[in-house]
């Protein structure tokens, strides 16, 4: 293989669009779409058609003229040269209404187990009722480092996110996603954070309406 | 000015980066940051440095050699040349667990008011408890034309969300912010929409992972 031989050198946007496009697959793939061809994937994605291109043929695959690709191969060509396909183990970090929808939602996603969830408030935690193992915040380093749990997912109040993330990285926690309203950086940690902020996606659309006219 | 002299010609990714910036800049000005560097926002960002000052030299802003730029004035910019600084008007589909934790926030964003909140049914319009005009989802596109909602936030079951969009879209809306597990598209239509994804970002954390070694 004379793809990624140095690992390291895949830039990042480029590695952000493939596990987008990993994603998308499946869901493709949930919806019984056989084949897929870049240009359907540019409407799907908001990436340029001829960047799709460039981005799989660096994996080493390539679409067929005008047939597009097989949706299930190029999937399992992302999962495995992307590490995709095992999953981890995931916590939570917050049983406010936020966390209360993805704790609900738990166990829908059999790549990303939900190992574990935190909270603050033991009243809370005696009132929440999942299957999911519930501990008290103060925890969250004991557990994440006994269930090897890889990411932990933020959404707890302003004043208690970066507590939570240094926990979650004092357990040994390699990626964070953070729903908090705060942004969460570790530059100098082997941590990678995703700030999720719908403000943030509503300044995205404000832009594009009105540099684009869209 | 010489700068955006053609609008279209701004790439996306330049303007999502922007965008990007212009959200963290507000949450430093929150935090009383006056100044920052090209390099603190490449932690906060998770972009390169160089990346950063090319994407701000296009608005023709500079840093100051080793000073940074002023957090204030920068934002300042970034909001007239991106058509931030107004706002507009949103809407909610959906008043589930999500939904409900977004309507909770409604009226914390002061550039993205919540003008109406939509579900399909009529008990639990009943018995939510808000501010926030509810209607049924019967009404999204009268109720969006009426009130010049300008973009909607979609947090129904997989199953409605298209017909979610559509009417969104049929009543006028520019933008979308879609976190139903169902990919929304409008490449045919003049609409902006931004698919969020919690498995996405799991799939982006374990792609570094896997990568680079993170």
């Amino acid at each position: 293989m004379k793809f990624f031989t140095d690992k390291c050198c895949l830039p990042p946007p480029t590695l952000e669009r493939l596990a987008r496009l990993y994603t998308l697959l499946g869901r493709l793939e949930e919806a019984q779409t056989r084949r897929v061809t870049s240009r359907a994937l540019e409407g799907l994605l908001s990436v340029p058609c001829h960047t799709i291109r460039k981005d799989i043929s660096l994996l080493g695959a390539a679409a067929k003229a005008e047939r597009g690709y097989d949706v299930a191969a190029l999937r399992q060509t992302l999962g495995l040269r992307l590490g995709l396909s095992a999953g981890y183990s995931v916590c939570l970090v917050g049983l406010g209404r936020l966390g209360g929808a993805i704790l609900n939602q738990a166990g829908a996603d059999r790549r990303y187990p939900l190992a574990a969830a935190f909270d603050a408030s033991m009243n809370r935690i005696e009132l929440t009722r999942t299957d999911v193992p519930l501990y008290h915040s103060t925890q969250i380093s004991r557990v994440v480092r006994e269930k090897a749990i890889t990411a932990g997912i933020i959404t707890v109040p302003p004043h208690a996110a970066w507590e939570a993330a240094e926990r979650l990285i004092a357990g040994g926690a390699r990626g964070i996603v953070n729903f908090s309203p705060v942004i969460i950086t570790a530059a100098d940690k082997p941590v990678v954070v995703r700030n999720i902020s719908l403000t943030g996606e509503l300044d995205v659309i404000a832009a594009y309406i009105h540099m684009q006219g869209v």
